[in-house]
């Protein structure tokens, strides 16, 4: 049953070209797939699964030896283009590192793979540049007689085709390398396919993050949200502030992110073609900031008295407005990406309304009690300041459902659970840009395979019309960190958040959890072998254990 | 509040001491203990909290480059007591193999600790044996201006001592190591603290099993059920029947347990004073099995017809009890505990109900219908040969369920959420003994602080007498594998099963969620420092975190 279900996907897949050329043998009509066996799928261990793919019965053998990663003719992209040099050798040692043994190359010359060539097209190929929210990631991958060729447009599909070649070349059981004749065009769904890690409730160490950017780069995820300071701590070094981590993070020495690990953070997601978006949440969520920096918190009130406890950013002094303006501007330089992340969730008023002086600011604004006014008051004015630094930015969905008007380049970020596909009906009413992380907090962890649960998602399922659609640029996994530190952050994200990045990126079609159960399990294993120690998905097991 | 509550139970533990000497402070009575916030505990980092401690605001300073572990004078222990040579050199390790710079020693000489003296008293100190049920770990700890002194009756006491006098030692705020006068007495409520691993669902590294241990010794925890094989797979490599791994693992050459493999776990174990009961689970949950030994798995029928897949062990063969025979005997020989554990749960009668000969068989024994006799009928040929090789054995509690006549030395492991209450009433009703493990299925994960549920359990809240509740001999922690390998376990594992130690070790009195909580997320950081990738509790820190 799931075979013949398999194949009329694959044929609906494979579209007009199912039958179009006399040379690629649609697999769904041969016996002679690799490893095919009950339960497997016919894409192999690809994840998450190219928008067309055509894969031969036929095989070319590669000895690693020989085998290189090159500049093809033509390439706008030379040795020059340090992203691209760098995933060469990244993914020759993916794909060969772990060959133990000098193979004797027995396989007949004819049937060899010596080259994968990797052209870039376009001119503007953005080798130097960081990826946005606009860059092309699609790509074509031909593997046949002729050899192998990935073309892509820039750089950044070039990175995501080399994940798919990579995803491709297998061993057989004498331990010789094989890829299959392959036909692949393939383009994200969607253009921001995120993971937000949470640095404030733990400190994550810059190592593990540098391995998470890894396991997203596996998965084609493209967007690094990073929550960086919350509450509990200010991990931030500011060069501006920088009592703000002295006094408000865990450890002013040990447990803070300096400039240096900021920039290294930034440089290895940009060879992956991951962006950095950094949150810096305000007007609540700040707790941590208030340590560092006199005046900025509003003090709390109990019968007529400073309590000594303090609640969200205090929005009625010129001189927040002032900080804020210094600290987004060094905020701005630091991180290169388009956006920023201003948070604005879960606002709690009661310190706000026990204040005298925010009573009398409200009265003099004629805000009435409605704090929902002050809170944009604030909002506003934060809008306004980043968008003076050329920045656009993304907010919690808070700020929309409390701001009457809302700048129209805003995006807004859907995360609370109950009626989130009302949320999308609403932001993207008005023509704003959303983004759904809702049905993705991965920290609230269940027993069983949840990855089911976040990869049934269909993110367009709201009532909307075509353009309403068009404004959901994709997807966020959030991992909060109450619960998550360096012990236990890898193996609880991953391999759930591949169920989300699958989700994001390949056809609307692709829904088979039996197909994508078999890709999956291969995927998971491989993301282990090189270093990710994703969990299982169910029994089984890895040639390679993950070795602690 | 949770001062004052936390002073009353002080009082309870200290019992008549509180007041008795003249020269240790009860610790209710001063504000100068270590480090005391709102919220602290009185009792440091300990975990699983003594039976009673007595805590002294006087320090002595540890010099490192001075300090040893040492036989005490009169000790029946001496440097061929290798058991205790390595728990010297290991736990020296854990207090200052951490330290980085040398330290500049300026404390007043009178005021140094240059030694622990470790005194075991019984000339049958066990320095050669394998921990045992009845093992002896109490201990007594001093610490005052006539320097340090451990004493034990036996190895096992020592062993819990030294981690418990590890777990004194503290840094201050310039690095010095610092121990305050100290007077401890104690021993384990329960005999029985376990931890089952099941490496057949997935295979589990020995390097992880290895740390498992570490992290048990850190927790006085003292027996390793290791559900070594099940439906999935068969890693024990039998010297005997070398087909059972070769056919029934994973990977026949990678995911097995040689029998070097083996001894290393039972030598590392028995150094840290920890049993290993081995589980092979029978007649059920035994596919694996049925690949390397012909006949031993009952075909199962359908109209009249073999259908080519099996059920439990074959019950009516003779060649089946041979096998088990063969079997048991080297399992007898290879573990050198008293007891195995002979599983014996969710026997499917399903596959005996299907198969002629089965049917003509139990016709022939008079069994009627009740499956149930039948099952027993294979339970009692199996205790009967382990009984032959002086094995006592532990079974799940389906075999006292289904089992008219049980025999008078059976342990029964109560796992089943329901009424568990009622099953520990019934089994000891009987006279037998009883494990529980009912309510610390640890797989079985949800969001948030759930080792709270773990710590609350009181083992012994069922209706029954006295000589009832003293056949329950303890309980166990349980993360079966399905969805665990080596990529989670440690880090799901700890510290939920630490709620588990204490509940087992300490006294029935210790239940302060909020003390426990303030020593646990210590006795956390200190695991991560010893290398457990324990995860966190809640929001906070670590001073050295899991560094991936």
């Amino acid at each position: 049953m799931m075979a013949l279900f398999l194949r009329s996907i694959l044929c609906l897949l494979l579209s007009a070209r199912c039958f179009g050329s006399p040379f690629f043998v649609p697999v769904e009509d041969k016996e002679a797939l690799v490893q095919e066996t009950e339960g497997e799928s016919p894409y192999g261990s690809l994840w998450p699964l190219p928008q067309t793919v055509q894969i031969s019965t036929q095989v070319l053998y590669i000895p690693p030896a020989q085998f290189s990663i090159v500049h093809g003719a033509g390439s706008t992209a030379g040795p020059r283009c340090v992203v691209l040099q760098d995933a060469f050798r990244r993914y020759y040692e993916y794909m060969f590192g772990y060959s133990t043994s000098p193979k004797n190359d027995i396989s007949p010359s004819s049937d060899r793979l010596l080259q994968l060539q990797v052209v870039v097209t376009s001119e503007d190929n953005e080798c130097s540049m960081y990826p946005h929210i606009r860059s092309d990631e699609s790509y074509k991958l031909t593997i046949d007689e002729n050899g192998a060729v990935l073309q892509a447009s820039q750089v950044w599909g070039a990175l995501r085709g080399l994940e798919t070649f990579s995803q491709l070349v297998y061993e057989d059981s004498t331990g010789a390398f094989l890829v299959n004749f392959t036909r692949i065009a393939d383009a994200p769904r969607f253009a921001h396919r995120g993971v937000l890690l949470d640095s404030s409730r733990h400190y994550l160490p810059l190592k593990t993050i540098l391995l998470n950017l890894d396991a997203m780069a596996f998965n084609k995820m493209n967007v690094f949200h990073w929550h960086i300071v919350d509450d509990q701590s200010f991990p931030y070094q500011s060069v501006l502030f920088p009592e703000l981590s002295n006094k408000g993070a865990y450890q002013p020495f040990t447990h803070v992110y300096t400039p240096i690990d900021v920039r290294l953070v930034i440089e290895y997601a940009r060879s992956r073609g991951i962006r950095i978006v950094p949150e810096f949440d305000t007007p609540g969520h700040t707790t941590s900031w208030g340590n560092g920096q006199v005046d900025l918190l509003t003090p709390c009130y109990q019968s007529g008295k400073p309590t000594g406890s303090f609640g969200p950013i205090n929005p009625i002094l010129d001189t927040t407005y002032s900080f804020m303006q210094t600290l987004f501007h060094e905020i701005s330089l630091v991180f290169p990406d388009q956006y920023l992340h201003l948070g604005g969730d879960e606002v709690d008023f009661s310190c706000w309304r026990s204040n005298p002086n925010i009573t009398k600011f409200m009265a003099e604004q004629g805000f009435g009690t409605d704090y929902r006014k002050l809170e944009s008051y604030y909002i506003q004015k934060l809008l306004d300041i980043v968008t003076k630094y050329h920045k656009g930015y993304v907010v919690w969905q808070e700020v929309f459902d409390n701001h009457d008007q809302i700048n129209p380049d805003t995006i807004v970020e859907v995360w609370k659970g109950e009626n989130y596909k009302e949320e999308l009906c609403k932001v993207t009413a008005v023509g704003l840009s959303a983004i759904l992380s809702a049905p993705w907090y991965l920290d609230l962890i269940s027993y069983g395979q949840d990855w089911q649960k976040y990869y049934k998602v269909e993110p367009l399922s709201f009532n909307g019309t075509v353009e309403q659609k068009a404004l959901v640029i994709g997807g966020e996994a959030c991992i909060w960190g109450e619960f998550v530190d360096s012990s236990n952050l890898i193996p609880r994200l991953w391999p759930r958040a591949s169920a989300v990045a699958e989700r994001l990126w390949s056809s609307k079609d692709v829904t088979s959890l039996g197909d994508a159960y078999s890709r999956l399990i291969k995927h998971r294993c491989r993301m282990v072998r090189r270093g990710i120690s994703a969990e299982p998905l169910y029994t089984g097991y890895c040639d390679h254990e993950v070795n602690v």
